[in-house]
């Protein structure tokens, strides 16, 4: 469940993880810059809502991103996992410009979508071009491996993090969000000791990464992103350290990028603008 | 992460996650067969010993090996993150029909081998046609998703598992090993209720899965294999269950095989021989 493969000569669309708590009414630039991605007035967004408990989450995104000017946005009702093989829906899929999962909880995404027929059609859209954009727990659904929940504090310890498989449209970021208001940094820094191959990315609130898959990522948005890259990790503790016990990591490089920030990929590289 | 990319013409390595506690002296089924399909005698064997804390396990296999016929069989010695930079490992890892890893605690080989060289050639290789075995926490690593830790039991609940990213060589499957022996049905069926899209495989101690990835998997030895295949689940509480209640799942799928049974990987169908 890596990212579904291209096809030759098309180009992967944007994944667009937000920190939660975007702004919707004054200067609402993550949301006015999604819709740019995807193409303006003109572009067609369909809004999963499933994460979220509440039955006017999905509407009022379809307000706003009316109010932003879209003609076609439309609320997709996942609801059970059988309205997740609806004829309808992946047809409006398949003609998507880009998708839009509101904040919730993160296992309601998982649980719901995970190994259906809308699950395959978001990743081989996104493939194909498709943009994929996520808020809260929305964001959190995207990558393979999937924070779903934790405890706050700075500093990582075994028993700090609870993970799960997610939607895989990238394996190159472990994400987490709400990111300085909830402080998450212990959570995350958890994530990737586990296995230090993946870049942690942790959102603040009103900020989001564009992601390039392949190429690059840029900052948009009021408040920063915490870039954690592990592959020079010299030492850590983490296969010794007991349930409650903080865990020693060596050899950490961390980022803060804020708006116009950029990030390379494949070099690892991040650059201030 | 998911699987390395397979060059054309070249055929992928079996992977071969072992419950645990395999027969060593009478009929040492599972080893004579893993031999076997490295080529026999003239093969050359990679012993990965990390996931164990007793410092002659490598050692015991290496004779193991030679015990069996094999003229071939080191212990790669991947304590630090620093070893797993070796380039002289790095090159017996090029040369070797079969690598083994041995059981322990899977995060020791999670968090010493992710993400470094070794992890990048083990995968490539296996792409290449090296096969890879591992027992009891050498099989937990092998899968995209790994089950790190968990409690007893058969019904699932929401903080029965502790999932990690493992290597990466299968994402079909989610692994759990000495798996009767443990009552480890609610942690399996935990994991792959968080995003039910992959196939549980529950291997019972002395008992392997030979699996020829996108093909098919064969079972040897003298326990059982518990396939849990989730992709008709209809309803599920995963979402909506607090830590500690049980969670319900309605309409999974499951299978027991024993020896000589095989599993289809793409059409999901088991047969008993």
């Amino acid at each position: 469940m890596s990212p579904a493969n291209t096809i030759d000569g098309t180009e992967r669309g944007y994944i667009i993880p937000i920190g939660g708590a975007e702004e919707k009414l004054n200067n609402p630039e993550i949301l006015d810059r999604f819709v740019d991605v995807c193409g303006g007035k003109a572009a067609r967004i369909g809004i999963i809502p499933t994460a979220s408990e509440l039955e006017d989450t999905g509407r009022n995104y379809e307000k706003l991103f009316r109010k932003l000017g879209v003609m076609h946005a439309k609320v997709l009702h996942f609801v059970t996992r059988e309205d997740c093989q609806s004829d309808d829906d992946l047809q409006y899929i398949e003609k998507c410009d880009g998708v839009f999962m509101t904040g919730g909880n993160q296992l309601r995404l998982s649980t719901t979508i995970g190994g259906t027929a809308i699950a395959q059609a978001i990743r081989r859209r996104n493939a194909e071009g498709m943009h994929v954009a996520g808020t809260s727990a929305g964001a959190a659904f995207m990558p393979e491996h999937m924070i779903a929940g934790g405890k706050e504090g700075s500093t990582p310890s075994p028993d700090m993090v609870n993970m799960a498989p997610g939607l895989g449209l990238t394996n190159s970021f472990i994400i987490d969000q709400h990111f300085r208001e909830r402080d998450r940094l212990g959570r995350l820094l958890t994530a990737l000791a586990y296995n230090p191959f993946a870049v942690g990315l942790g959102l603040d609130e009103d900020t989001a990464a564009f992601i390039k898959c392949g190429d690059e990522l840029e900052v948009v948005g009021s408040g920063g992103i915490t870039l954690i890259d592990p592959s020079d990790l010299k030492y850590s503790s983490m296969d010794k350290a007991r349930r409650g016990e903080p865990v020693s990591l060596i050899g950490i490089k961390l980022h803060i990028l804020v708006s116009g920030g950029r990030y390379e990929i494949a070099s690892r590289d991040a650059f201030a603008e």
